[in-house]
């Protein structure tokens, strides 16, 4: 169930760390009003259907404080990835009171995130299965949670995208109408970028992936094409460069899309609009 | 239509700098094959119809550099809080080629979000016009965006609770438990908490409604109960303490439940599960 | 001894650790004439008769480093809030001398300040020993110290009043004077404000006062009243809204003032002008 | 009047934005009742006699934004290091309401810290006057405040000492104990540190003193000596080495300390407990 | 002269800023012993001849303050990539005494690195110029100059490998003996690693070549092969992957490697070993 | 072993954590092919002989996690200041193969730069021995490295200048122009700076030198002399300053400059352009 790699901890510590001072901010003025060694004894259930995600931050918050293995307890009953039912328990633990009243809205507020993700993402792996085309997430993510969100994809069983502008090169009708043409974009780019980018370029005919193809193109996106065009594209260029599928993916689309033969269909909306998968933290 | 208080920009334009830099990276590897000077006139249209949210961060990152007025030059023909249609141009300007393309998706993924948010809480605002009952979110935020989110509340026409932990009392079941009863909680919290601070106590009885009000409570939050209950609790105690619906709260549910009188109903799904409401940016 | 709330470490440990750095910078360059290995028992010894503030940043500063239970032991004989008389033990242990003298003068700076805090409020509440009034703080504090020293005033028997300008509105004469009158300046907050937010008003009159209640202030600050004007508001107002005194508050003259039978008096000196309090570090 | 050398504003840009977050958190919620383009004349005026510093603060927070000369104007009407009068108005200006109100209680807290430390340090300076004996502070500042701490001492005519632990070696009676010897201290010292750096020795007898010349110390310091014993090691080592008295310093007993012929006398009251000098900001 | 893409500058000016507050600390004491006002006229000078990299460093230290046009004058004679003797004046300015005495150090430090880099880069292009092998650096690079130091070989005409370990995947000897075997560890990365990513493979002999190529490496790193294992390699593979030679290049063995045929050779020395070019600072 | 200081970890904790995180950045896509929990046994070989200058940074990189005693295992064969030779072990240890083969560039990076800088000013330090003088370093260092630097400089044997601007006054050419001479420079010094600072003066003449020694400084560095010059100075002025020779000194001249009888030479190549000492890491 480890096939996917976890977001580096340095990567998302300062997050939650400054999700917690968020909430937190001058004092929990509430939790004063619990005797200051109270220790309490909690468990997290999910109270939807859905896939998991986000349980190192959880574990995080609430497990042993460093260099103090005593300071509390955790036990995770469910991994990252994991199909869970309403009312599953997913983590247990006991410590201060004060400390997981405190942290508990931060936990949850993960919790509800990246699963809400996971489990979207999984409803379209699902309607693609079979076909061979990979599901895959965008940019279009929220400030600072990119590696957490497209880790949560990955839980739901969907692939990643370039992680950001560094790390691929993405050549657009933008770029295209600027350079002067794909050729003379991509022309430019192998100028400067290094020998280990890849470089992806959007087109909207057939014309342009035939451009995109000559200029040197390892990817390209099939931008808003209808299924007809997309098929064309397939029959023509499929194992001469990866085929991206993109633009009005949603749940009833998508099956139709994977079956014209696109290697992978990336998906806004796995990132900009999952509601939030919601979890409960109670006594135990 | 500034009834509403913009977040400090001390407090967003770190996550906004963060999200930008999130994204690029070690640089933005594809804008590099546009010639260095050229500039771009650019427009952001809405794809959607909705309420607006988030035009001052297109400012602040599309908009001239500190101290160097000619840097770019921006226009914003709505403004936040503003009924937008599908195809209305929110926002256009003129600025480096490699800038705008650059900042892009940072861009529109504030606009996107924000303006999602004030969408659905309008809708539910919307749903109770005409009842007295104010639409309130809650602390199920995504991290570091809460000042933003909570922002975008207000310009769905929404109202917010508090901050965060510092800048309210809220005593839930979990407290109560805790310290043995709500009169001991409360009597506790007045120990050491400033005078300037409200108490609001979570209840799901009408026995613990009486409980909170001889107390000393400021607010009841009548949690997970029905219309009947509410509607007791409303008979009994309206004008003595302010009351807060809370729990199962939906569009389809939302205008019976402020038909009972209460003065407020709290949403988290307008934080944690709003969708989206899609931008593009072009040439203009 | 715990009726008051801890500040939240994660509020001041960036402080704390600031202040050793700011001290130490390049390095301690006395410290190297010491054996690297050389342990160094200490105790810490109130040099003055007060109450103790800041045993817990003594504690981080010198007791064992994280997940290395053997590199120190520490002991606090006192606990903050404790009254201590000149020549007390407060705290004692063992470390590596280099790390003891590295440390020694950032420990003091704190205690020094914290306890001279906590000293003066002492002072202060026990004039008013009896009448009913609280002594409480301003924002008249040093920069990024403010939790800190409200938490002192707590150890000294004071109570606090807002922690800043984000929980708890105060309207003061040039609110009032640009807004155009009371009235219309609680109006607009109560547009935008949360409902857990409550409002003081600044009165230098009796008529401010009665125009403050209509307008639906739940606080009223008695600016620079003389007693009589303050036993005038009390006999009038008292039990409707807190009445806070601010303004001339000396150790002489505070028990007049809270003989008036106002609720709160507020005293910006203990924060700004309380003299350290000495304390020091030696073998032991 | 530039004698002295301002502290580098990149040392305190960042506490005094820090300590404006601080107070200013999620929100000024009280300054939202003011129209947002509503502009106010300032100015800030002495409630005291004393000496200024802080003047640089005041003109960051409340001068021209970076890159917009025309968002406010600004006048100091005195310096830094000026004798000022009580009614004497220091600085006025004119800028948005909101922005001024926000402003202000960190603005004075500045002023009357710093200027606090200015007067306090001009009393003793006075009282030395002819002898020769410089006023110089010590290490007892308040957490990152030192630069600013440091400097306003300047202001009131003092001069600094070490401004940390890296800048200059001082052997105190723990250095030496855990040395062996003040020879053994200053030899370890001397191998390692660069010949840049001074060696001051603390020294409780005469014949510490010698041994402390004998080792090659720069600077001595005479550690509660009286002034029978400070007249005796000046009319010893006089012009051998710089001699420091430290200990019992008060405006009382500086006088008499400063004509036993002392070249530097130590007074940590002029950071830890100058009582803040009050300036009130007013409509102009 | 720009076809390579310079480091986004929210990447260096945080290197930049920090590097003059190391330098800096608490002050700057002997800058203080000129005119506040006085005014300067200072030009650059290389004392050695090389490639010029680093002008926008200098620019950004000496050239106007931000929002303040009238602070400084500024002036590049040459740009970065330019072949420039000694002797040639590459920059020259004017401002406050103060200003530029307190950054040069830190300005030329900068300077002298990056045109050392690219002086080194240029004599290993040089060497293999008209046999088609790319010059490229390595990971061997000095903390967070990593985008700087890669620049500076662009602007001596070298290419760039890989930023970090996040923007493409290298399998080295360690990673195939963990795995298993070279199959096994491409097959593992691509089931979670994005399509966007490319993947080169360390070989050391033609057997693991072999195997590299049939597990679908892009890129295949040739490790401190001899000239005939090389060449036997190129001949056998060239076209297929991009071939890589790494391992004992200098700049007496480089020519001959390049001659093998190979597209690339990585000359870790470039950034751990360059001699820096000089350069000073004087009144013009 | 143990006569130099240690840096303060606080001072070079951020720069090896910066350092890690700018490899990693958003994740190490390589080691994700290696199983999560394999454990791995390495060691680290110096390739070249030399003196060793960094284990601390590997021992923070590869030992222990703060709390987890059991998640590593580390020992150092050697000690920073030792002579190695090519193929000696200096460390070996064993922790999880994913963190080991993730931290490896970043730990031999460090240890390549330091030991480099040590090997060189060994090389300096040797070729000096028995005339007296000490070989320092200068302010020529890289950014942020400053304190790793000049420690590897006392690795080699070296001594080290001032740290920075802040704690030590140099005045040079252009500060004497600019101040009118000599003595004016030094005398506005003295004003203001603290008694524990000590002031070089750069000369560039012999006329120079007894300007400087008249106006008061400690130390005078004879810039650019020609080893006649050297000598005059030596014969006037040794033992009433320190002399300091600067300029032209190479592994060629160092030890005719020393011999002069100089007291001190700097030799800015030590830190800006030592060549990396190389080291590999490998299984066990």
């Amino acid at each position: 169930m480890s096939a996917w790699l976890q977001p580096e901890p340095s990567n998302w510590w300062p997050i939650v760390d400054d999700a917690l001072m968020e909430d937190v901010g001058s004092g929990d003025i509430t939790s004063g009003c619990l005797a200051e060694e109270l220790m309490f004894s909690w468990k997290i259930e999910a109270q939807q259907d859905g896939f998991l995600s986000g349980v190192a931050i959880a574990d995080y918050l609430l497990g042993p404080m460093p260099g103090d293995p005593d300071s509390a307890w955790i036990e995770a009953d469910r991994a990252d990835g994991d199909f869970i039912k309403r009312g599953d328990v997913v983590l247990k633990g006991k410590c201060l009171a004060r400390r997981v009243l405190t942290c508990e809205r931060t936990v949850l507020n993960f919790l509800m995130h990246m699963s809400g993700i996971a489990t979207l993402t999984s409803q379209f792996v699902q309607k693609v299965e079979g076909t061979g085309a990979r599901i895959v997430d965008t940019r279009k993510t929220l400030p600072m949670l990119r590696s957490l969100e497209k880790y949560a994809v990955r839980c739901g069983g969907g692939h990643n995208h370039r992680m950001g502008l560094y790390d691929g090169v993405m050549i657009k009708d933008n770029h295209i109408a600027a350079a002067g043409s794909i050729q003379k974009a991509v022309d430019r780019v192998k100028e400067y970028a290094s020998h280990m980018t890849k470089i992806e370029v959007e087109c909207e005919t057939i014309e342009q992936v035939e451009q995109a193809i000559a200029a040197g193109a390892d990817i390209v996106l099939l931008d808003n094409m209808d299924p007809f065009q997309m098929r064309n594209a397939v029959s023509k260029f499929k194992g001469k460069v990866l085929l991206e599928a993109s633009g009005g993916v949603t749940l009833d689309t998508v099956r139709a899309i994977a079956q014209t033969g696109v290697d992978l269909i990336s998906v806004g909306a796995l990132t900009h609009s999952a509601p939030g998968m919601p979890f409960h933290l109670e006594a135990s």
